[in-house]
C-alpha cells in the first residue's frame, strides 16, 4: 500500500487504534448541548491552582491522566506525548507534561493543534517508531482572554462574528492494536493567507484553510463527503460553518447534516452569549474526546473526518498590521481500516 | 533492523540524507568565530523589514530559500515543513512559510526546535510518508529581547551567566536519497525541571535536560560520547557547557573536546559582550546549517551528535513563580547510514 497518495494525504497501512481518550471541560462548556460527552466538569474555573494559566496546564494534565485510566495504560507505558496549546510559549503543555517523564514533542498549530498532534502520534506508531502515543491539547477562555484580547475585568463586547475560546482539554491515546477506532489517513495542510485582519472574524480567516485541506483530502483520497458519517471542522464557528459550505457549493460539492463544525455543536450559540461559537485548542480537542469518540464507540458514525482548524496570528502581528492565517490539518478516523467501514 | 531501540531512541534504517542546508545570521553572528561558515549575513537588522518580528520572518523565508536554491530544489517540490521559533504564537515561523503551499507543521521546543523538526521530518520520510521535507527554524536578538526581556531602548544590565539571543536562521533540507550526511537515529526527550528559577541562568536549567537525553542516547544505542567525532548541544552557553561536562564526570563519562555548544562557538565570549554565550531558536540552527554540515561536507568529522537545548517557560510562568523546565533532542548524522561511519 503506497502511503503517500495525491498531493498530500498519507495513508496509515497498519491504521493505529485509538485505545484511549477523554475530554475535560469548564462550566460554561459544561452547560452545553454536549454536558453529557465529557469525563470531568469543573465548576472551579481556578481548577485548584492561583492562576487561569496553572488551571489550564492542571486540565490538560488531568485529561491526560483521565484518557490513561480510562485505558488501563499507567502514564509511564506511553513512549511519546506529542502536545501543544495557545499561551506563549506554550507553557501549560510543558507544564502539564513536565513531570511525565515522557518524550515531549511540543507542538504550535493554534487551534489546528489537536489534529496536528493526533496526525503526527499516529504517524510515529505507523512508522514502527513507537507502540503507543498520545495527542494532548487544550485551552482556556480566561487565560485566552487576558493574553489574546482584554483583561476579564475589563468586560469588553465582542461582535457578532466574534468566538469565545473553549475551557477544555481533549487527550487521545494511540497505540498499535486495539478494538476502538483506527486512524487511517492523515492531511497536513498549508497555510492559507485570505487577508483577513480581522481578529473577531478568525472563522472567515480559517474557513479557506478548511477548504483547501478537505479539498485536497477529497481529491488525494478519491473520497467525496458523501464517503464520510460525519465531517468536523474545529472551531469555525457559525460565520466560518457558513463559509466553508458556500465555499465547496461553488465547486458544486454540497456538505450537506454530516458537516458539522465543533464550536457550533458545543455551545447553544442562541442561549449561551458566545456569539459566532467556539474556539481555541481546547474546542476541537474536548470535541474530539467527548463527542466524536463517543459517538463512534456507540456506533453513530463508523468513518469520521476530523479537520481542526488553526488562525496563525498573534496580537502582536495584528497590531503590525498583518492578515490572519489560516491553518487546517485533517485525520480520518474509521472503524476498521481504511475503507473496511463505510459510511451510513 | 528494530527501530526503536532502549527507552527512547529511534533509528532511521533508510538514513535519510540531508540534501541542502543554509544558515542566515546577523552582523553581530557574522562578526564571530564562526563567520567564514554561514551563506548569508545581514548587516541590516531589519533585513529590509520595518519591525523585528516581520524581520525574524524574513531571515527565515531567506534561509529557507537559500537551502533550497544551493540544493537546486524548488520549494514547490518538498512534500512538507516543519518549522517554530521563539516569539509569541510562532509567527515568525507561519509567516515565513505562509506562501509556500506546502503542509506546514508547527513547532515549539523552545531552542530546541531546530533538532524537534529534523528529528520529525527524518521520520517522516523514513517511515515512507514523505520524499523531501525542510526543518526551518530561527530567532533574533531584537524580537526576544523585548518579548522576553526588555525594550532594547532601556539597555538592561546582564548577570554574567545570561545569555544573548542569537540572531540567525537554520534550515536542513532532507531526501531519501542523496551525497550529504544522513540523519540514523534521533532520541527525543522528555522535560526535566531541575527547579532552576533565574532567567538568566538558562544554562543551568537546560544542562540536566542535555545530560538526560544524551544519557539515554548512550544507554539505548550502546554508543559512548567516544564513538561521536563531535556532539554539539544547542545552547547551554558556557555555564550549561560546563555544567554537563560534569553531570557526566560523576558518572565517570568524560566529554572530552569533541563536545562543544553551539552557544559557545559562535560568539568570542571574550571580546563580543554575550557573556555567557549564544542562545536562541537560531543558535543551534545556524550553527547547524553552517558550521556543523559544512564541516561534515570538508570531512571533518563523519558522525555527529546534534542535541538542541530548549528551556519550556514564558516570562508570564516566571512571573508565576514557577521553576524552568528544560528540554533536549538529539539527532545523530552520520556520513553513511547507521555505524557505517566511524569516528575517527
Amino acid at each position: 500500500m503506497n502511503k503517500r497518495i495525491g498531493k498530500q494525504t498519507l495513508l496509515l497501512p497498519s491504521a493505529p487504534s485509538i485505545v484511549g481518550y477523554a475530554s475535560v471541560v469548564g462550566q460554561k462548556e459544561g452547560e452545553g448541548p454536549l454536558k453529557d460527552c465529557f469525563d470531568l466538569i469543573s465548576e472551579d474555573s481556578y481548577f485548584g491552582e492561583q492562576t487561569w494559566e496553572k488551571a489550564e496546564s492542571h486540565m490538560l494534565r488531568q485529561c491526560f491522566e483521565l484518557a490513561c485510566a480510562k485505558a488501563q495504560l499507567p502514564p509511564s507505558a506511553l513512549d511519546a506525548v506529542f502536545s501543544g496549546d495557545l499561551l506563549n510559549q506554550c507553557i501549560s503543555s510543558a507544564f502539564a507534561m513536565k513531570d511525565s517523564k515522557l518524550p515531549y514533542l511540543g507542538l504550535y498549530g493554534a487551534c489546528s493543534t489537536m489534529a496536528e498532534s493526533l496526525g503526527l502520534a499516529a504517524l510515529l506508531i505507523d512508522g514502527g517508531y513507537a507502540g503507543t502515543a498520545a495527542a494532548v491539547t487544550g485551552s482556556h477562555f480566561c487565560s485566552a482572554e487576558r493574553q489574546y484580547r482584554f483583561p476579564l475585568e475589563y468586560g469588553g463586547q465582542r461582535p457578532p462574528t466574534a468566538q469565545w475560546t473553549v475551557t477544555g482539554a481533549g487527550a487521545v491515546l494511540l497505540g498499535k492494536e486495539g478494538k476502538g477506532p483506527r486512524v487511517t489517513a492523515v492531511t497536513f495542510g498549508s497555510i492559507v493567507d485570505a487577508g483577513i485582519k480581522d481578529a473577531n472574524a478568525m472563522g472567515s480567516a480559517m474557513a479557506p484553510a478548511a477548504y483547501e485541506t478537505l479539498k485536497a483530502h477529497f481529491a488525494d483520497t478519491g473520497r467525496s463527503p458523501k464517503d464520510y458519517d460525519a465531517i468536523f471542522t474545529g472551531d469555525l464557528g457559525a460565520l466560518g460553518h457558513d463559509i466553508l459550505q458556500e465555499l465547496f457549493r461553488r465547486d458544486g460539492v454540497e456538505l450537506d447534516c454530516s458537516y458539522m463544525d465543533c464550536g457550533v455543536l458545543l455551545f447553544d450559540l442562541n442561549t449561551q452569549d458566545v456569539n459566532a461559537g467556539g474556539s481555541g485548542c481546547g474546542c476541537s480537542a474536548s470535541v474530539l474526546g467527548g463527542h466524536i469518540l463517543r459517538g463512534m464507540e456507540k456506533g453513530v458514525w463508523k468513518r469520521v473526518l476530523f479537520a481542526a482548524t488553526g488562525a496563525l496570528m498573534s496580537p502582536l502581528s495584528a497590531q503590525q498590521g498583518n492578515s490572519i492565517p489560516g491553518i487546517c490539518h485533517a485525520v480520518a478516523i474509521e472503524n476498521g481500516g481504511w475503507g473496511n467501514g463505510t459510511a451510513d
